[in-house]
């Protein structure tokens, strides 16, 4: 079943200890939408402006990813740049500009009205909520990232938008930010009061953690001795998990683990080298290659 | 078969926001014995002032936990005071009085000098090679834990030491600081040529990680409402995951990760009251019923 992502489309400028890269096309949901395609064709909503070549958009081709959704406007792209420290657990933003990205109004092609599975990528909870709002019929699972700047910044907002989703997928920063309790377990009780029945927790080199009426599973990083790049970690591992759960088409307990697992495979590709490069090689057999490898990781008998 | 601990009984002066305990019974090797002994006899090796009383020594006793290498001596016992952060992620230490533990030369009795397995708790490296002397056949299992204070004070001693040990358990900071590593595989791969085959990460609230031949293995930390101390429970995993290889009588890679499972449901109940509180009162079925939840906790299918 195919899946609706609404999010940023832009240019990043990343710098780390293993290089830097003046252009590379980024965004939220660019990495969401190629990680998501390994299990579901996507359908893309995003905006760019008339600095977006056709070479920039190959990112997208060859892949079940749907770009009638991508608007082109006058003006510039998002550009994003950052640099990472030496151990890549810390990032400085340089520059955020956002250009067409400021003017930005979701609005959906036709086709992807009946979407079954959407991801709201971090944008204003106003036009995430907005974006619900022109899908026809209730979508089987409705999922969201936030961040800080809406937390604080629109939070009666934010509060209206969680209503309507079944899943938040945000980091240990935001989730103790939004909830005002430290304790994550605390936190998610409080977050499910607000309407999410399902809290998705991100950890980075901690891995990630997700709670709901079931309990809770967790799931290591999976450890890399030369990562590159954690620019994208957090949105191909949500495009894993909601692609996995799209192509399976159920929100069992069962599936949405290995959601998880799925999710933090491809975290995982995205960090191993500059921007999209890893995912853009990446082939099938390499995620059903690493997911066992992550099972080696965390399984035990008793 | 049984398992010899060396290090240090203390009265301890904990508070955290839960409260506080002016003289509670602690020390690394305390926690360790009593964690481990639900698994396994333990051999104790230790030094405690006349201010030991009878009822302090009450915490080994009903458990296979013999406690002739315990020496009593004149002056005052080990005394630490610390205090919790508000979400107990920080701690300041407010004392430190070493007293008799200044002059601790541990001697093994000669019924303790057959131990297949032994856990070297955090002393001077060069105690913790002559207890590895004292005992008279190579050890099935020889572990150490150590500190930065030995990292950068002794650590010629503390290099000779490794070069003994098999299982090197210490927390990611100290691993760090050890291997001169930021990632942590690059910092096991620096330690294993210093002596340990295996080196096992403590990552408090994140939980634990095991690297050696076999490949990786992590296990998250048991997700609490209200943990109330932390203290003790890096010795307390310790003693969970030695206690139970002691049991089983292998170290090969299944019960490697068991070893790990046991370490984290011993040290999940350490924190959940204040100093030996939890584990005075726990029961073996809840042990086992905490290693079921690590499973509900981690496992998936693919």
């Amino acid at each position: 079943m195919s899946l609706l992502v609404v999010g940023s489309v832009a240019f990043d400028c990343l710098e780390s200890p293993y290089g830097k890269v003046e252009r590379a096309v980024g965004g939220a949901a660019t990495y969401f939408a190629v990680a998501a395609s390994f299990f579901a064709p996507v359908h893309l909503v995003a905006i760019v402006g008339d600095d977006f070549s056709k070479e920039d958009a190959a990112v997208f081709k060859g892949r079940p990813i749907d770009i009638e959704g991508l608007e082109r406007t006058t003006g510039k792209t998002f550009f994003w740049s950052g640099r990472y420290s030496q151990n890549l657990n810390e990032r400085v933003t340089l520059a955020t500009e956002l250009n067409c990205f400021a003017e930005f109004k979701p609005r959906l092609p036709e086709k992807y009205r009946n979407s079954k599975y959407v991801f709201l990528a971090n944008i204003a909870p106003d036009l995430q909520r907005d974006v619900l709002h022109q899908v026809k019929v209730k979508p089987k699972i409705a999922a969201m990232d936030t961040m800080n700047y809406w937390i604080e910044r629109t939070n009666a907002e934010l509060r209206e938008t969680l209503k309507h989703v079944d899943i938040l997928m945000i980091n240990d920063t935001e989730t103790r930010e939004l909830s005002s309790e430290h304790n994550l377990l605390l936190a998610a009780k409080h977050i499910f009061k607000m309407g999410p029945s399902t809290l998705v927790v991100k950890r980075g080199e901690y891995g990630a953690m997700m709670v709901d009426k079931h309990g809770i599973f967790c799931v290591p990083a999976f450890p890399l001795e030369e990562p590159h790049d954690p620019t994208g970690a957090g949105d191909s591992f949500a495009g894993g998990f909601m692609g996995y759960l799209a192509s399976v088409g159920s929100k069992s307990d069962a599936f949405l683990r290995r959601a998880m697992v799925y999710g933090s495979v491809l975290g995982s590709f995205a960090v191993e080298q500059f921007g999209l490069d890893r995912l853009l090689q990446l082939k099938k057999p390499e995620i059903h290659g690493r997911a066992r490898h992550f099972r080696k990781l965390t399984q035990f008998k008793l």
